[in-house]
């Protein structure tokens, strides 16, 4: 055991306990951060979890660092205040928050000056793929870092890819969160629509799930739209986050995606409606009779 | 044979041909009508089609009349001063042409008042699903004349629902082109996203295709947007009109539907650039960089 690497993780919520579950079960020497303590910590402590105290007596211990947080904002100040200062040179670095690319090009910029290694490698899959181990890990940095953080990484996930360098892994779930923004709303509309013309949405479903309106929206989500049923895949809150990075990296690349606007407007008048911790499914309730 | 109806067929084109061409080998004594001749024609006419010279006559002979057409506009004028006036009372008529809702229910109307039976039974599929007998069907009338179209729409499709009354296939189809209009916009506005960030598009598919984003659009028009390949499986003037019809049916209702709004604004501005016989995959050439 002892040639495994010393993993740290820093966040330890509805997403990175059961992550770090996975490596302390596969036996890595786990240390955990996390701003608060919950009964999901003392589970991981009992199962050998050790804490540490700041992100930076985090770093200190490791060699390689996990961050899985909230907001861009807590990956900035997590790595520039606690763990950058205080990583050993070859430290390996990994953001698998779902961030802003330009954060993750500056944040392995600050760690290469340090002698550190970067990757951002944000995910997919929710809490459901956390827990399974079924996650989709998109990673952006360097190939030898790649190789160097995929045994960890297929403790966690099952979909691994290197997408490019430093930004690439973040970009890539962007794509990813800007195609179920319109696919959501489309799956919303056409079922809003099916309501309002008096059909019975469960007969149109069973037609058209099957076709060219397919989609994993439509066929997962669909159902919960139709009965109501608005607990949290994933949070409007977490989803208005990654809408708003995504629309803030197109600007900057002069893209117009009015699709993603448009979603976003209407997640945010679900949000004012419904509040944020909804599933993204409510969106929905943004129509009329929704 | 003399047990089965005899089967009339209006609209002989890329669709209508090959689903007339499945009831000939089925059995059935079919007639055919269509504006012009195509060789698509003469080699069912080799098969055995009864050709007739007009709607009226072909009305005039068939127990079970269908339609395959163009526009609202076409089905109309073929119904109202073609099938209806020359039908035989009990004549069952079917409209398999994605058209409005409203004009199916006034259809349905007018064809009572002959003694008449109408479904609306728009199909959805395409050219491989009329040329395979795989397309699905979405049917609006009554259950007694569903039963009996039953077994000729088994000849054509493979997923056939009775959705509703009168209007209620039309409805059904409608919700399906509202799915699926933003969901193509998603899928090019990720894709597009992904190249402008200079990723490798192919390398973004990959990694989320089989998630959360996944749909019909994006894992079988994402490839062809890519390599620009936009060979029409289903045309930007059909889909154009359909929309069309979709946001006329929602105003009625009060619906907005602010995402098919700007989906039809992007295909409207991309029938502009690339002419109206493009695949609705060419969606991604209204992106910058598409």
């Amino acid at each position: 055991m002892t040639d495994l690497p010393r993993i740290g993780f820093a966040g330890l919520g509805i997403m990175g306990a059961p992550m770090a579950g996975h490596l302390l079960a596969a036996g890595y020497r786990v240390s955990g951060y996390n701003r608060s303590r919950s009964p999901r910590i003392e589970e991981l402590l009992a199962k050998g979890l050790a804490w540490a105290d700041s992100p930076a007596a985090l770093a200190a211990q490791c060699d390689i660092v996990i961050t899985m947080l909230g907001f861009p904002s807590d990956v900035e100040s997590v790595w520039t205040e606690g763990l950058l200062p205080a990583a050993r040179p070859g430290t390996l670095l990994i953001d698998m928050t779902t961030s802003s690319p330009s954060l993750a090009r500056r944040l392995a910029e600050a760690a290469a000056a340090k002698g550190c290694a970067a990757l951002d490698a944000p995910v997919s899959g929710g809490d459901v793929g956390a827990r399974n181990a079924t996650l989709s890990i998109m990673v952006g940095g360097a190939e030898a870092d790649f190789a160097r953080a995929l045994p960890v990484f297929e403790k966690m996930g099952k979909t691994i890819r290197l997408i490019g360098g430093p930004g690439a892994g973040q970009h890539c779930k962007m794509a990813n969160q800007i195609v179920i923004a319109s696919t959501v709303m489309g799956t919303a509309e056409g079922l809003s629509y099916a309501r309002a013309a008096g059909l019975d949405p469960a007969k149109v479903l069973e037609a058209i799930g099957p076709g060219a309106a397919s989609s994993f929206q439509l066929n997962v989500l669909g159902p919960k739209m139709l009965a109501g049923d608005f607990a949290p895949g994933f949070m409007v809150k977490h989803f208005l986050k990654d809408l708003g990075i995504a629309l803030e990296e197109a600007a900057a690349m002069k893209l117009d995606l009015p699709g993603l606007r448009q979603a976003r407007a209407l997640f945010e008048r679900l949000r004012e409606a419904k509040g944020g911790e909804v599933g993204t499914q409510a969106i929905i309730a943004a129509y009329a009779g929704g």
